[in-house]
C-alpha cells in the first residue's frame, strides 16, 4: 500500500524550501543552532510552551479525535472548522524540525499525530475528515470553502518537512498517496478546478522536490496556470478574494485575502524556478515590489480589513484596526525567502528581518500560551475583550489581546512550524562563500567551515564572525544602515547599506565584525497614505516602536499625546519628548475653526518595542504618533 | 377571524411615527405637500420610479411569491434571505404614504402585494415565509439570525402606515394578529428572548398608538429590557454587534451594527415617551449626543466598519470604506426625529438635514433605479465593480457605484418609504405654533391655516413664509448658519444660529424671510479623528463637498491634490485652489526624510455636492482633502 523506498530523495536536507536551483543555497536546521538570544530563546519557548500548548487544544477540542473518528467506520460529528485538519499537519511540521536539531521534546507526540493521521487515510489516497464518509458532504463537492487540497497542501508540506528532518518514510508515503489523488483528479484529464485558499501550489513543488516525481511539479503548475480563469465562482468580497479574478501572470500587485494570495505567489515562485520561467519569476517580482511599496504597514505587516482579511487598496494602510494577521506575516517571510533564495537581493531579507521582529515576534505572549492573530498598530480601548465561542475559544482575529486559541486557529502552529525551522533563514551558501541574512547568536555549519555568530541584536549593534577552518562571509547591511562600518584584519571600513558587504575570507580562527549603527530613526510615512497623515513612527533597527498608555504619565491623555521633540535612546528604550494637544471638546467634531495650539508643557515618555506590548496588562498603542 | 371594527384608532392621521405626549406634534403626509425643488423632485422620482423598479425585483427574483406559495400547501424553496419578507412590507408603507396624499400611481401594486401576504398568515396569526412549514425550520429556532420580529416589525410598521394614510382596516387586522401571537409567545409568560435585529421595537409601540391596546407597549418594553442580558449568546463580533453587551439603560454611546442600534434607540425613545420614562429619555439623548459628537461622520452617516456593519470606536471615522449605510442614515433620522418631537431641540432637526442632504440625496441614481448601499467618503479606484449574485444582483454594499439590487436589499424600500413620507419631517405644531424644521417649497396646512414656504434652497438661502389664514411661525435656524437674519413687517433682525427663532405672527397674507447665509466653509476635524488629520471638507449650507476626480485638471493626478487656498462660491459649485503635493517615489513607503515642498503651482479646481457624486461615470473621490 505504501510508495516507501521507491523514489530518490533530490534535497535530503532539512530546510523548508529547497529550489533545484538558486542564487542562493538554503541550509539546513541541523546547520544552523540558534544561540542564547532574542531568536534563540523564542525558538526554545517555541519547543517548550507552544508546541505542547497548541497540541493540548487540538486534543481538547477533537481536532486530533477527528482523524482517530475517521479511521473507523461508526458515524461521527466531525469537530472543528473545515481547516482542523491543517493544523495538526503544521505542528507535525513544526516538531519534524525540532527533531532534526535534535531536540527530541515533542516526539511522542509527533508519533501519536502521525498513528492518528496515518488511519484516517482512504485506500484512494484521500485524506480529510470533513467530507466523503456516507453521511458527510461529498469529496470536493465544495471548492470554494471546503479547504480540502488546502489541508492537503499543509499534510504534503509537512510530510516532506518529516522526511527531511527524519529520513523516515512513514509520513511521505501517506502524502504521496495524497499527492497521486490530487493528480489524478485535478490533472489535465481531470476536474478543471482549484482550491478556494492556495497552499497545495507551492507543497507539491516541495514534493517534486523530494521524490523527483514531475507529475506534482506539472500539477502544481496546473493550480497556479487555472487560477484567475473564473473557475471558483462568485464571492461577496468579489473574486480577488481568492485571486481568481486575473490570471496570475497578469497581476501586478498582490490583492484580496492576504494569506491566500502569499501562499499563492510563494508557490508560483516555486514553480517558475523548477520550470525555469524567468518571465513568471519576473511577474512575480513585480508583484513583491508593488505590494512592499504600496500595500504594507511599517511593521511588515499585510492585510488591512477585518472584514475579508485582504490587502486594501493602495496606500490605504490605516493603522485602526489594521489586520496585519500573523499567518499573513508567515507567509510574507515563505514568499520573500523563496524570492531571496532565486535572486540574492537583499530587499528580501530586509523584508523578512523586519516581519520576523515586527509581526513573528509580537503575536506570542511570554509564556508562549496565547496569541495574537491580528496585529493591530492601534489599539484605542483597554478593554478589548474578544468574542468566545462555547467552548471559551476565541473566535477569530480582532486586536482583544493575545488568546489562548482559536476557532480560525492557523496562526499558531504556522507559528511553530516558522519558530523550529528559523536558523534556516539566517544563513545561505553560494559556491564557497556564505551570507548571513538574520543575526543573532548561532553556530553556522556550511562550506566545510564552521562559523560563530555573537550579538546582542537587536539591543545592540555589533555583530561578530569566528570561523573554525577557512570560510568567506559575506554580511547584509539593512537598507536602514546608513553609517555601517566592517571591521576586518583590523581595518575597519564604511559599507553601503541596502545590500550585502563583498565575501570577506576568513582563515580559520580570523574574525570579522560589522557595527550597524542604532540611531533612533523618526520615520516619515508617503504622503498618499492618508490614514497617517502628520504623524511618524520611531524606529532603531529593525524594531518598530509604539506608544503604550500604561507608560504615559497620568497627567497626559493618551489620544492628545503630541510629539514635539526629539527621540533619543535612553540605554533601555527609546524616550521622545511630548506634549498634550489642543482638545475642543464639542457636540459636533467638525469645526469651522481649526484647534488652537497645545497648551500643556513638554515631557518625556518611554516608548515600548512594539513586539514587547500587551505584556503588562491591558493597555492602549499607537505606531504612529501625531506631530505637534 | 379578523380584528376588525373592534378597536378606537388613537392617531388617526398620516403621520410616521405619532408619539402620544410630545413637545412637538408631527404633521400627517397629507399636510404638507412639496412643491417642485430639491426633495419635491425626489419624492416625484420614488413614485414614478424608485417603487416600480423595487417592486419589479422583488417579482422578478420571486419574493412575492414567497408569499403566494405559502399560501398554499405545497413544498417551496423559499428564494431571497431570511428578511426578504420585510422588503415587501417596507413598499407596503412606502406606497401607502404615496395614497395618503392621492398620489395612486402604485395603488394597484398595493393591492397585489396585500392580497400576496394575507393568504400567507398561519392561523395563529404568524406570518413569515421561510420558517415554521414541516420542511422548514422551526419557528423561532434561530432568533439571532432569522429575523422573524424584525419582519414582524416592518409589517407592523407598514401596517400601522397602510391604516393611518388609508383608514382601511385590511392590512391592520393582519398585524394585530401578528402583533398578538408575538405577545403570546414573547410575554411575560413566554420565551424570555428578543429577536438578533431590533425593529419590533417601535413596531409595536406605533400598533399601541393606533390601537390603544397597552399590551402591545408592554411588549415592546419587555424586549428593549430584555436586550443587554445576554439571551442572544455569543458573537464572532461580539455581543455589542446586537446590543446585547448591556441593558439600553446602562449604555451611554451607540455602538455594534449601526442600524441594529439605531432602529432599537428609535423604539426605546417611543417607549419612554409612551411610558413616561424620563430617566430611560435622558440615557437616550445621552447616547445620541455621544454618538453624535464622536461616533458620526461630517456627511451624518453612521456606522465605520464593513466587516459588521458598524459603529467604531470614539473618533474612528476613517473616509476609506466609511460605511454609512444608507439605512443606518434613515434609522438615524428615525432616531433623530423622535428626539426631536421629545423635546424640541433643534440638534435633531440639524442632524436630520445634514442626514437627508449627504446620505439619503446620496443613495439613489437620477433615474431612481440604482442605488448606493454604502457611501463612502473616499473612492481611491474608478473600477469599483461589485460582486454580483448568480442573478446579477450585488452582494451587499461596497462603494462600487449604485447597484439596482441588492441581494441584502434593505436600503432601497426603506428609502422608498422615507421619501414618500418626507413632507412629515418638514414641520411641526405646538399649540398654535408651526415649527418649520426643513427648508423647501412646499405648502402647509396646520394650526387652521396654510403657510406657503417658497425657496430654491439649498442652493439659495433664502426662504420665504407666507401665510393664509392666522399662523404663529417659528423657523429653525441651522447651527452652521452664523450670521443668519429674520425679515418681518418690513424689519430685519439677526437671529442666532442653532436653535429655533421665536415664533411671528403672522395675519392672512403676510409673508416673513428668513436669510441663511450659504458661505462656503472650510471644516476642520476634531483632532482626535486620526484617519483625516491634515485634511479640510468644505461645506456650503446643509451640503457637504467632494473632490471627484473627473473634475480635475490632467496634469494634477487625484492623490497628490493638496489645498492652498481659499474656497469660493462660482455661482454653480464651490472652487478651490490646489497644487500638486510632493511626492517620493520609492521602494519602501517609510522615510526618515519628510517629502519635500510642493513643486507645481495653484491652480482652480471645481469641486461636487457629495450627493452629486459618481453620476458622471466612473470616478474617484474624496470628501477630507490634504491641505498643502
Amino acid at each position: 500500500m505504501t510508495n516507501e523506498g521507491v523514489f530518490v530523495p533530490r534535497s535530503p536536507y532539512a530546510a523548508p524550501a529547497c529550489p533545484s536551483t538558486a542564487a542562493l543555497t538554503a541550509l539546513p536546521v541541523t546547520a544552523v543552532t540558534l544561540g542564547d538570544g532574542f531568536w534563540g530563546h523564542r525558538q526554545e519557548l517555541n519547543t517548550r510552551a507552544i508546541i505542547p500548548h497548541a497540541v493540548g487544544w487540538m486534543e481538547k477540542l477533537g481536532w486530533v479525535d477527528n482523524f482517530r473518528d475517521a479511521a473507523g467506520d461508526a458515524r461521527y460529528e466531525h469537530r472543528g472548522a473545515q481547516f482542523a485538519d491543517s493544523e495538526i499537519h503544521k505542528l507535525i511540521e513544526a516538531i519534524s524540525w525540532d527533531a532534526a536539531r535534535g531536540r527530541n521534546d515533542n516526539d511522542e507526540i509527533l508519533d501519536r499525530l502521525l498513528s492518528a493521521l496515518a488511519g484516517a487515510q482512504d485506500p484512494d489516497g484521500y485524506l480529510h475528515t470533513l467530507f466523503g464518509r456516507p453521511w458527510q458532504q461529498p469529496r470536493f463537492s465544495d471548492l470554494q470553502w471546503g479547504h480540502e487540497l488546502y489541508c492537503f497542501g499543509h499534510l504534503i508540506q509537512a510530510a516532506v518537512a518529516h522526511h527531511r528532518a527524519t529520513g523516515s518514510d512513514r509520513f511521505l508515503a501517506i502524502a504521496r498517496r495524497v499527492a497521486d489523488h490530487v493528480c489524478v483528479m485535478f490533472g489535465d484529464d481531470g476536474m478543471n478546478r482549484i482550491c478556494g485558499h492556495p497552499e497545495i501550489e507551492p507543497a507539491l513543488v516541495e514534493l517534486f522536490r523530494e521524490t523527483g516525481d514531475e507529475r506534482y511539479l506539472r500539477q502544481a503548475k496546473l493550480f497556479v496556470d487555472r487560477r484567475g480563469t473564473g473557475t471558483l465562482g462568485l464571492h461577496e468580497f468579489g473574486t480577488a478574494y481568492w485571486q481568481d479574478d486575473m490570471p496570475v501572470r497578469a497581476a501586478t500587485v498582490l490583492r484580496g485575502h492576504a494569506v491566500r494570495a502569499l501562499y499563492l505567489a510563494a508557490g508560483a515562485v516555486d514553480v517558475a524556478v523548477e520550470t525555469g520561467d524567468d518571465e513568471l519569476l519576473d511577474v512575480l517580482r513585480e508583484q513583491w515590489d508593488n505590494t512592499v511599496a504600496r500595500r504594507t504597514y511599517i511593521t511588515g505587516g499585510m492585510g488591512s480589513h477585518h472584514m475579508d482579511e485582504a490587502f486594501g487598496d493602495d496606500f490605504v494602510l490605516p493603522p485602526d484596526r489594521s489586520y496585519c494577521e500573523t499567518c499573513a506575516g508567515i507567509a510574507s517571510i515563505m514568499f520573500s525567502w523563496r524570492l531571496l533564495l532565486a535572486t540574492g537581493e537583499a530587499k528580501y531579507a530586509d523584508l523578512i528581518e523586519r516581519t520576523l521582529y515586527n509581526v513573528v515576534a509580537t503575536a506570542p505572549s511570554d509564556e508562549g500560551t496565547a496569541f495574537f492573530y491580528a496585529n493591530t498598530l492601534h489599539q484605542r480601548t483597554e478593554h478589548g475583550s474578544p468574542a468566545l465561542s462555547d467552548e471559551g475559544v476565541a473566535i477569530r482575529g480582532g486586536a482583544a489581546g493575545r488568546q489562548a486559541w482559536f476557532v480560525v486557529s492557523c496562526c499558531p502552529p504556522n507559528l511553530a512550524r516558522t519558530l523550529a525551522s528559523l536558523g534556516s533563514y539566517l544563513a545561505t551558501a553560494s559556491g564557497s562563500a556564505v551570507q548571513i541574512h538574520q543575526f543573532a547568536s548561532a553556530t553556522i555549519e556550511a562550506g566545510g567551515a564552521r562559523i560563530e555568530m555573537t550579538t546582542a541584536y537587536p539591543d545592540d549593534g555589533r555583530v561578530t564572525i569566528t570561523a573554525t577552518g577557512d570560510a568567506s562571509v559575506a554580511l547584509r547591511v539593512p537598507a536602514w544602515a546608513e553609517g555601517a562600518t566592517l571591521t576586518s584584519g583590523g581595518e575597519t571600513a564604511a559599507v553601503a547599506a541596502g545590500g550585502y558587504t563583498d565575501p570577506v575570507p576568513l582563515a580559520d580562527g580570523e574574525s570579522l565584525v560589522l557595527d550597524l549603527p542604532l540611531e533612533v530613526r523618526v520615520t516619515h510615512p508617503d504622503e498618499r497614505i492618508d490614514a497617517i497623515r502628520g504623524t511618524v513612527a520611531i524606529e532603531r533597527g529593525p524594531e518598530v516602536y509604539a506608544l503604550e498608555s500604561v507608560d504615559l504619565p497620568g497627567d497626559l491623555a493618551f489620544e492628545d499625546l503630541r510629539l514635539t521633540g526629539e527621540a533619543r535612546w535612553d540605554g533601555d528604550t527609546v524616550t521622545v519628548r511630548a506634549s498634550a494637544a489642543p482638545r475642543r471638546e464639542g457636540a459636533w467634531p467638525y469645526d469651522s475653526a481649526a484647534a488652537a495650539a497645545p497648551a500643556s508643557g513638554e515631557r518625556d515618555v518611554r516608548l515600548v518595542r512594539y513586539h514587547g506590548w500587551a505584556r503588562r496588562g491591558p493597555s492602549r498603542m499607537r505606531v504612529w504618533i501625531p506631530t505637534a
